[in-house]
């Protein structure tokens, strides 16, 4: 049974470096903790885990943000550790705290007992794309997404989040042979894992690598790259006919740009600290050249709306004039750098995405 | 009373760019709670101010790291956040925990009643400066040091550490006149600070930009950098005919190195993300060369000796062989890329320093 047709295409056509009459914007968690109706779905599903594997929640979060403001792409509501947990390591939220797991990766024997997960007990992840799917009714795309296989190695062995990654990175610099064990697994379930996303309905799909920045240089190439290189081997590159792009963004990546160039994706995402000039020149046009997602500090939208407008235009004016007319050239997504924080006046939201829309068509007019 | 000469210069020399026989090192924070004579000093002192404060117990703990591992330098025991807690807003540490304040600075007022604070407040520090420097005798050269005025202005706006700094990001985008406002009263305070420093005995000066890689690209320049370049044209140049070394440490800075060429610092730091070899490429010769202190991950030190060892090796060989001969060329101090953490082994802290010293050595021998 064939979706609706997709009525906003601007976010697809950006991705593959095509011409746009607006910058496209979405923002990394927008379905979220800042909007009240959010909350409200949250109560009603009693925990995290409660709201992610109920497809009719997490079908209503997602839509959520789209009532509100005119984005122009949607993201599953989901998380990065959806694939850990189905390996059986038990993942859970407890209030106002970050994801814990049961159960932590650190020795020889617990890398032995590591495998790729059944797809089966992630139904509830592909349930879910298919069920946005066709509640969008063809609004926007869906992305899809998943966490790389670093930073899911990193919660893996550190049992949550970290302030310094110790065990993580001890077991790197002492075992390396069993991190790159961890990590190709992961790899794998990754590739897996978004594939059944596309089969389900995911338009576009995107793999955070939220830790990737927490790296050594040279450990950044061999332990988180190669392995978003692996995933993206394996990827669908097509879906019924149509081209799935692939968006690879490393919190903190600024440095290595150069070396992401060469990967098999279509979208680079950037975070603040990133001068979009630079990165346009950089990865932005020519060979193996990348559309550019990102990058205004979330924390501008505590700011009032004046001065929201005035560091959207900074940030879309950083980037310049996007490509226009036939075939491919420089393409700009908007988004925040990092996710939207749960303090944000939801109001705020709106400001920064009407901004981005008028000012990407005056920079579109400009001679 | 004049002090000792000294008998172990190689970290000045390298900071000034001049050829020694090996790699100096020391270590941020090596005069801290991983050491059980720390810990023991601390636990008579009754808090972290109680030792910070009381220059016999300054001075015992500084000498500590000394006299377990052949370092090449000392660093004043003592705090980043002096200079606040001197303009009356009450540091305390609670045991296990960071810096916290009684008061914030947040709002207009709390602006308009900031000050640089009265030295006499900090005479504790210059008294365990000149007490370190007796004790000292010449062994090895001593480090003063500040916080940045960005990153004791993230203290100061947060009222201590903070995961997102949203508040002082918050007044930064709302209204940052007050944030210039702020930043230049820390400025000359720094510089005050660091003068009276090297007046009772610092033989080289650090600014801490611990902060200044949370800032977006633009804002760190407008925000950190500016500032930083204010309190450098403040400091004295010599000391009893000393020239007194410069070092700037911005934390996540990698991207920026090419802003901070101009600053006029002998010195720059860098954490494990950056490479060496394209450091020492981009600012490590020509007009405004620098000499590079660092890069090491602290999380190394977790690993067995050998893999120590081989990870010492790697960044040795990353910036290559130094200069060697007359006159001033590429150097490089050995450093962590962060302080060491209160979890480490101190055996394996011998590894690392033993490791600098040969591998350096060898370094230089080979053809």
């Amino acid at each position: 049974m064939p979706f609706a047709p997709l009525k906003n295409d601007t976010f697809l056509r950006a991705c593959l470096r095509q011409a746009t009459d607006h910058t496209p914007v979405w923002l990394m968690r927008q379905a979220g903790r800042y909007l009240p109706e959010y909350r409200a779905t949250r109560a009603k599903a009693g925990s995290f885990m409660g709201l992610a594997t109920n497809v009719d929640y997490a079908t209503e979060v997602t839509l959520q943000p789209l009532e509100r403001y005119p984005l122009d792409a949607a993201i599953l509501f989901s998380d990065i550790l959806t694939v850990p947990d189905a390996m059986g390591l038990g993942l859970s939220f407890a209030l106002g705290e970050g994801p814990k797991f049961e159960k932590t990766v650190r020795t020889e024997a617990d890398v032995a007992a590591l495998a790729a997960p059944d797809l089966a007990r992630l139904r509830y992840v592909f349930d879910a794309v298919t069920s946005i799917r066709k509640a969008l009714d063809g609004r926007v795309p869906l992305i899809g997404f998943s966490g790389s296989p670093w930073t899911l190695a990193c919660y893996m062995v550190e049992g949550g989040g970290s302030d310094d990654y110790r065990h993580v990175k001890a077991l790197m610099y002492a075992r390396p042979d069993l991190m790159h064990r961890i990590l190709a697994i992961n790899a794998d379930a990754v590739a897996a894992y978004l594939n059944a996303q596309i089969e389900a309905g995911a338009q576009a799909v995107m793999v955070f690598d939220s830790w990737g920045g927490v790296l050594a240089d040279g450990n950044f190439q061999a332990f988180s790259l190669a392995y978003t290189h692996r995933v993206l081997s394996q990827l669908k590159r097509e879906h019924e006919g149509a081209r799935i792009p692939r968006i690879v963004f490393t919190k903190g990546g600024g440095l290595w740009l150069d070396d992401m160039k060469p990967l098999d994706c279509d979208v680079l995402g950037l975070d603040w600290t990133v001068s979009l000039a630079r990165a346009r020149a950089a990865v932005g046009d020519g060979p193996n050249a990348k559309a550019l997602q990102g990058n205004i500090d979330p924390n501008v939208l505590f700011a009032p709306p004046a001065a929201i407008e005035a560091e959207v235009v900074k940030v879309l004016d950083s980037f310049g004039r996007p490509h226009s007319g036939a075939g491919t050239g420089p393409t700009h997504i908007f988004n925040l750098g990092h996710g939207i924080s749960q303090h944000t006046p939801p109001e705020h939201v709106t400001a920064l995405v009407n901004a981005v829309h008028s000012h990407s068509r005056r920079l579109r007019q400009a001679a």
